[in-house]
């Protein structure tokens, strides 16, 4: 076991929601169709001019408040993004440190891992803090209305606006990480691209590749695997595991997730049907809500588990302290 | 102690090596005052469709070899940039990873801190090791001739591209990282700034913004500060430390910091003459080339230390096992 203690999440989402009826009509598509296929209603687009950092650290300053700690207290910020945050050079980090107030008390830096960047950063942070660094603030910002637009519908539609963070320190007994698997595999067909203008040399937006049911399969298979590859570690079945919460692209793969894992709705928290396609932020929205509305208790076993471009894939089975 | 050893290291320098003259010539500035300035005689640019992961994955694979170790050993892959890669969704680890032959055996993510992003690859690394995630292969690539034109001449003139590897594993005993002191200080004034055109909507080059005496001066203190918490975090003195590596962005600030730390030169190996300012590289590319031609003994300490854009400022030392 890893030992580490969640002390505190928050989830932003930044600017007024949007409905879906409200950008089909701007696509000339039909809403109640888009809806029954997504299962998204509304998600946020962020104004124009909306920094992503400062979006980072609204949430983080909320997390930390939910642990009652002050920012001074962090020894390191990871923020996540799969649109690149505000700035390649500098880390976006060190401005949400700034928004923070922090002056070098703690370092700060950005990690990618598509869908899965939250998850990634939150296995760093626990190694991070069972290490003796810590508290460590993880945040997720997308601002993913910033790689589309209305001539591609697809992304259009689906993605949204938010951030989502945490923050991890010192565990108490039997509290952590019961169990972590989480891989990459490179070499299956992309689905989800977002190129690199600055290596491209050309302004760049979110495609998506239509991933054949073949694809979608192999998807699921890996967060599967990974799923029962954190729980074997961890010696817990399934069943034993009070909550489950997934990676949720859209409504239809959150209920094929589920399937998949035989685990009931009311043993999950959905939010994409308000959010929408928050890409990294979607499993720390999902963790922050879990916290704040559910009766979640000390001993409960929570598993974070997704899939996303990459193909990233990977769990985490955290169990809560007393 | 984190414990963890350095299984092996590699750096690559991609395309053919370009003169100082040659560039001089190209934008109309006298190369023997360039080369007076800014310490570099030649850097490499690499050909154009020349892909970061491609460079990452010689780098990586080097530094396997030089481990004697199968790819499929890793568990982790960090692949660093302070010019986002190849792609920024899904991160270009999967593409290193893929590269490798690796179809998922590992996780794999990008991380970004500027030019102190290897060192904080190099921390997250260890204490991935530490708590049983191992071996972990970081590198950082960085093709910085992507962001800069003949036009804004300075950052032309020393900028360069380059990969630096090294691959982590499991410490021997008195092995490993002796102390470490990471900060990131967002609130000083940014002297390089390489903006994210996904967020900002145009393409973007590196600017370098004239950093006042002032500034360079508060950049030297963060990096010393550095130096020393790391240094007392171990117990040990500078004059105890048989190799200092240091980020290495010019000759001249190169000097300054060797100065500053009270180190003579040849306690540390000078990289910049040949290969440029390379960013993240520039610190993996002194730890290969100390590693593989200075006479480094079990019990030597090696202090690697820097400064970046962000303000970015850190030290680890760490000891050579037997």
């Amino acid at each position: 076991m890893i030992p580490v203690r969640i002390l505190g999440t928050a989830s932003v989402l930044p600017g007024p929601a949007v409905s879906t009826a409200e950008l089909c009509a701007r696509v000339g598509r039909d809403a109640s169709e888009v809806e029954r296929k997504t299962g998204i209603h509304t998600r946020h687009f962020a104004p124009p001019g909306t920094k992503a950092a400062e979006v980072a650290a609204q949430a983080l300053r909320d997390a930390l408040r939910a642990a009652a700690l002050e920012p001074t207290a962090l020894r390191r910020i990871l923020c996540v993004s799969s649109m690149g945050g505000d700035v390649t050079t500098p880390a976006t980090a060190n401005r949400v440190a700034a928004a923070l107030g922090l002056s070098g008390s703690c370092d700060a830096m950005d990690l990618s891992n598509a869908c899965m960047g939250f998850l990634s950063a939150f296995d760093l942070a626990a190694r991070s803090v069972a290490t003796g660094l810590g508290p460590v603030g993880i945040v997720s910002v997308e601002l993913l209305s910033r790689t589309t637009t209305p001539e591609s519908p697809r992304p259009y539609l689906v993605l949204g606006d938010a951030a989502a963070a945490a923050v991890l320190g010192t565990g108490r007994a039997g509290e952590g990480v019961l169990g972590v698997a989480l891989g990459n595999n490179g070499t299956l067909p992309p689905d989800v691209v977002l190129e690199n203008p600055i290596a491209t040399g050309k302004l760049e937006r979110m495609h998506f590749l239509t991933p054949s049911q073949a694809m979608t399969r192999v998807a699921l298979d890996a967060l599967v695997g990974a799923a029962h590859a954190a729980l074997d570690a961890a010696g817990v079945a399934m069943r034993d595991v009070e909550w489950v919460l997934t990676h949720q692209p859209n409504g239809r793969m959150l209920e094929a997730i589920l399937d998949a894992l035989g685990v009931a709705p009311e043993r999950s928290v959905r939010v994409v049907d308000t959010v929408g396609s928050v890409g990294s932020a979607s499993l720390g929205t999902s963790l922050d809500r879990l916290l704040r509305t559910r009766p979640v208790k000390p001993g409960h076993r929570i598993l974070l588990v997704g899939v996303g471009a990459g193909v990233a894939h990977g769990a985490v089975l955290y169990r809560v302290g007393e």
